[in-house]
């Protein structure tokens, strides 16, 4: 058996084994549902009670109040200072650059007159609270927490929470350094279901906020998606997965490392190759097959690459476009000498890492653009996180008295035509002529 | 008893009663869950087959296939002679008008250059497909086709396909003109959850699509929320509300009528009165009572009003805004001498109407602006519905050979901390110093 699938665009049964390859259904558990809707139901009840129950608990705490499971300032200053120079260095380099980028996303607000004086615009607002929510243990990620306060931060948002289990008691204090980096506002050391619970309904510490992202296990995302409607949620992610584009002139063994960038990060995840080359894709399958065991997460890595990986063979590069659009894949890396010569025909993709030296990893971690970005197909229809998630609009009508007069005649034919008279008469009242 | 609630915002129990008025809750059913499971279940596997079948049980229709009840272009430019003159032009007059002020509202990509030559950007296409409910029978607003059709159509959707059921084979010839005006691509005779089925996972006839907007019964709400995630879906609207905030000056029979346009939709729909002139609320209340007989839906209004209406008493104007922004109301409209002075201190809001010749009903119908807002106080995180909406962006990161070098060294010390060793080697195979 080999290390990673082999197909050809050009044969008759590819479509069905790119279907087969692509397929993934995101769990749904009616017995973590049920788990969820209790904890939901509680915290929504008995607000901290609840919550220092359910902590102590899953995470194995022992307090007496949520008090307790908040992280004062000084920590967080501390946690900066235990970590080493070169760490703390390489955060401030990202969470700089994060920010750069991302005040390039600001939107403001807007107005225009028109001839007979009446004024159109829009207003664009920061929503007031944020929720972030971090994983704790082993999934605890530094970089999640930049990625996803920063925006927010840039958007003008003026309370951001940041909550982030603490299993036995224990943060990392990478995390907490983030937090501080990125200017998070209040640190809370709760997590799962009941953290979420905390952040939409609101208890006596906690303040009810407007919108919650972060990524979590199946009872976070079980609990977002109940509270989506109640509060703002970001997506909801699948497994993470990279498209490279290759014309056969980049080092296989840089492609097969940006390929293990990706599979490594979970058995789920998926790297897939696509390139005109096939002498290119049997080096490529060599170079895997070469550095695959001197990896760190070898066992991982090859899982993900033999059930979910791909090196796939097509015509040209129109085709491998072609493929791209179809999959639609959260990042897309176009391994070619002229990069911006394809970016007109991609139609779908999370974020675009454009020419040899754009590996993946670049973007997860410092480059500027959000990591947060649209899995599984999901870029047909939706973007990075950015700066717009966490700013809202308001419609502007300002009509003159003239205005007011014509555009009333224009209501009333119309809403008199959906029954609606009341909508016609106060329209009509505004008649001048 | 009195036709609407007074309220005082400078009494102690003030909060409280506030609570108690705004308290409603989204209509969660289990049998509607269960029906709508199925439903989706069956469309999904048997595709058209299934959808024949639900639209003739359901629709009280007799068709032998889907093709039946895909309406043909003739049929909508018949339609778009059928109404009135006056209608037509109407609605021409509201497309027009919606038209230009939703071409304010177009991103466009951008890109920038950093010093070692590194490129960041976001790179902005429209959505390719689109479907949008239109509900049938009396709820059958041409208007609504015009505020959902428009902003897809000038993000640049490709395709845009209308389901409107026709009970009955009965069809709106308003709304089917309207959908001629805005554009739409396909016009299909299905709804309910078998029509937002169709369009998440596509059949033989009808091609699955990237999002689904539009209003529907609580089948269509249940169905939608249920292919979230497949398909990206608009909110879920909760009834309609209105909130006036008015010095005292403007006409009380002009402010009755402005409060009757937004309770006439339907008893639960709710319209609210501010203002620090208690005498001008005794006037609007004898107004209410005076008037609200005269009503084509006087019955309607009624309810809404007595159940759940109010006229609030306020210090000054500054405690009017503070209740406005605690209510986060979908129409605020501002009656008063300089509304943009007030503008700044509206923090949410999903459309604000402004001055004395503003009234909602205006921007229900051709102001321009869209009458897709956010209810139930999801002001607070969510927007107008808008071009936006219909667009999505993709990061664009193109590193220089210097870039990413520099880059690599900080993605690195990242990567390894976060125990990511392939993410860490894939960055340092591009550092060159």
């Amino acid at each position: 058996m080999s290390v990673i699938t082999r197909l050809d665009a050009t044969q008759s049964d590819f479509d069905e084994r790119l279907d087969a390859l692509l397929a993934w259904e995101s769990v749904s558990d009616a017995n973590v549902a049920g788990v969820v809707s209790d904890i939901l139901r509680e915290v929504k009840a008995r607000g901290d009670d609840a919550l220092v129950e359910y902590t102590n608990r899953f995470d194995r705490r022992q307090v007496a109040s949520v008090d307790e499971l908040v992280i004062k300032p000084e920590q967080l200053h501390a946690a900066l200072h235990s970590i080493s120079g070169e760490q703390r260095d390489a955060l401030q380099v990202a969470a700089e650059r994060i920010r750069q980028y991302h005040q390039h996303q600001r939107q403001e607000s807007w107005q225009y007159t028109e001839a007979d004086g009446t004024v159109l615009g829009q207003q664009i607002t920061a929503m007031e609270r944020v929720g972030l929510y971090v994983p704790g243990g082993k999934a605890s990620y530094p970089s999640s927490v930049l990625m996803n306060a920063i925006p927010a931060k840039v958007a003008g948002v003026e309370q951001l929470t940041m909550v982030v289990p603490a299993p036995d008691g224990e943060l990392s204090p990478m995390v907490l350094a983030a937090a501080a980096i990125a200017g998070v506002d209040r640190v809370i050391t709760i997590g799962g279901a009941q953290a979420v619970a905390a952040l939409a309904y609101g208890t006596n510490t906690i303040t009810r906020v407007d919108k919650i992202v972060g990524p979590g296990n199946i009872y976070v995302a079980t609990a977002k998606r109940a509270v989506f409607g109640q509060v703002a949620i970001d997506m909801i992610a699948g497994p993470s997965e990279i498209l490279v584009v290759c014309d056969g002139k980049t080092d296989p063994d840089w492609i097969a490392m940006d390929l293990f960038s990706q599979a490594e990060h979970d058995e789920q995840a998926q790297a897939i190759l696509v390139s005109p080359d096939e002498e290119f894709l049997n080096k490529v399958e060599a170079a895997i097959e070469r550095l695959l065991p001197g990896l760190e997460r070898t066992a991982i890595a090859a899982t993900s690459l033999k059930n979910r990986g791909a090196l796939i063979k097509v015509a040209n590069i129109e085709q491998a476009l072609e493929v791209s659009n179809r999959i639609a894949p959260e990042h897309l890396e176009l391994s070619v000498e002229d990069p911006q010569a394809l970016l007109p025909a991609v139609r779908h993709a999370g974020a675009i890492f454009m020419g040899r030296y754009t590996p993946e990893a670049l973007g997860d971690y410092c480059a500027g653009p959000n990591h947060v970005l649209p899995t599984s197909g999901t870029a047909r229809f939706s973007s990075p996180l950015g700066v717009y998630d966490f700013q809202k609009r308001s419609s502007i009508i300002q009509c003159s008295a003239q205005g007011a007069s014509t555009l009333g005649k224009v209501a009333s034919v119309l809403a008199r035509s959906e029954s609606l008279e009341a909508h016609a008469r106060s329209a009509e009242y505004r008649i001048i002529d």
